[in-house]
């Protein structure tokens, strides 16, 4: 389960998620960042929603960083592209590849960076049987994992 | 304190919440409407998150209602006047209209419905203490307040 | 075509629509709203974003209403229900139901009234070739179709 | 005019930007971030609507980050402290202080990164009479300028 590369999410541009430049307003690609995390953890057979009331467990986020390349436009159908980076004991790091559909054409990347903690806002491990998911069982990276390095 | 017949709250429409046809998107007439609804509220002497943290009471929303005239454009400075139109003991309804401040134009008129609930979002009555803020003390309307009715 | 009587979209909560209440933020469901508008164009053989660019033809919105009757919640999948419940010359209304998928669960209903309006903010009459699509070729109804009603 | 080094800008937090972890949704951090720019743009003289208006000069996003240090909660007084950081002449880098009012806390900090654009998105030189509010008028910087670095 855990040798997934990456996942793709397909979203489609909402008239709400435009400017009057004509163009989606940059602040939502970090919407559609977090649908490519959720989507990822989906196929990896965790729902993050159970994380939160199961095992009080909140994947908090502490950086994020986008780089536009080409305009994403109203009802442009967009595949999220994401990759877990890094994940360390407390901290992970995911990065995304913005693609619009209809050409493949790359239109954004992005990373963001999460840290784990309880609902009281305090870091915490991420619980033992959500590991295997984000480090692949490698004797080489113990306790650290790199993959699908941007 | 009770006989404010109504508050104004000024905003000023930002980048995000126009879309491409060059005008704000209708949904964030709604935000605005809540931004008012805190405002009255603070002027009352009440603070809307004292009553989620001190008093587990959250003022939900059971119906919004917006009437579009004019549409309102990026970097206009707004007047929300807000009105408590009615205020049952687990009912209240709020009016609104929306001014652009630059020449007292009513861009917009809406209605909102809110139910007071506890954090498990079952419907209580409005906490004793309040009650004088959304009753004025008037012998004839016990129970029941109508005031700047639409 | 035309004799379709409502469409069903599907979207998935997304945590940016979420509030500190634990529940979507009311003003989101205008923008599933439109999200279902859009899909039953397109079922409908339109595509929204060419009656902008290829006919100035700009669908704005005039009223817009939702009764909220059980809150939707963070990754809850969801059915928009959209019918055209009126249509005329120049005005619009549509009708919503929106229930959750997990259980069939009827969450809000809504409309929303709009205008056909050029790029310069005018009024104008739905272009001859869209009529088809919004006005059901029954010689009864001349000029206003009654459809789906609420 | 242009020795200002930087401007503050209040904003305070709506419920409406809030999301289920109870603090504010990172993606509102960038709007914030909006606010900032427009309103040091407003203390240099100039409005950020004229220049699309009258110059079709639009400041476009070209990356996007943000370090979030402590969460924004609702209703927070928060300054968002504004610099143009670097300036050339089609390309512009702010980068912004978050505080919270009441203690000062540093909450957040971020850069944006613009590109100059015509309505056309083609990337285009600042016309000429804004040059003096981006440039300090300082014949060692000749084209570029460097103030309130980060």
């Amino acid at each position: 389960m855990t040798n997934i590369e990456y996942h793709d999410a397909v979203v489609r541009v909402r008239y709400a998620e435009t400017d009057q430049m004509g163009v989606v307003y940059h602040a939502n690609y970090f919407v559609w960042f977090e649908v490519g995390r959720v989507e990822l953890f989906r196929v990896l057979g965790l729902e993050y929603k159970r994380m939160e009331l199961d095992d009080d467990c909140f994947i908090t986020v502490a950086e994020a960083h986008c780089r536009y390349r080409h305009p994403a436009k109203y009802d442009d159908l967009l595949r999220v592209r994401t990759r877990i980076a890094e994940a360390k004991n407390r901290v992970v790091r995911f990065s995304y590849e913005l693609f619009r559909e209809a050409d493949n054409h790359l239109l954004a990347t992005g990373t963001t960076v999460h840290v784990i903690c309880g609902a009281n806002g305090k870091p915490k491990m991420l619980p033992e049987k959500y590991r295997p998911l984000f480090f692949p069982p490698n004797p080489e990276t113990a306790g650290t994992s790199q993959r699908g390095m941007e």
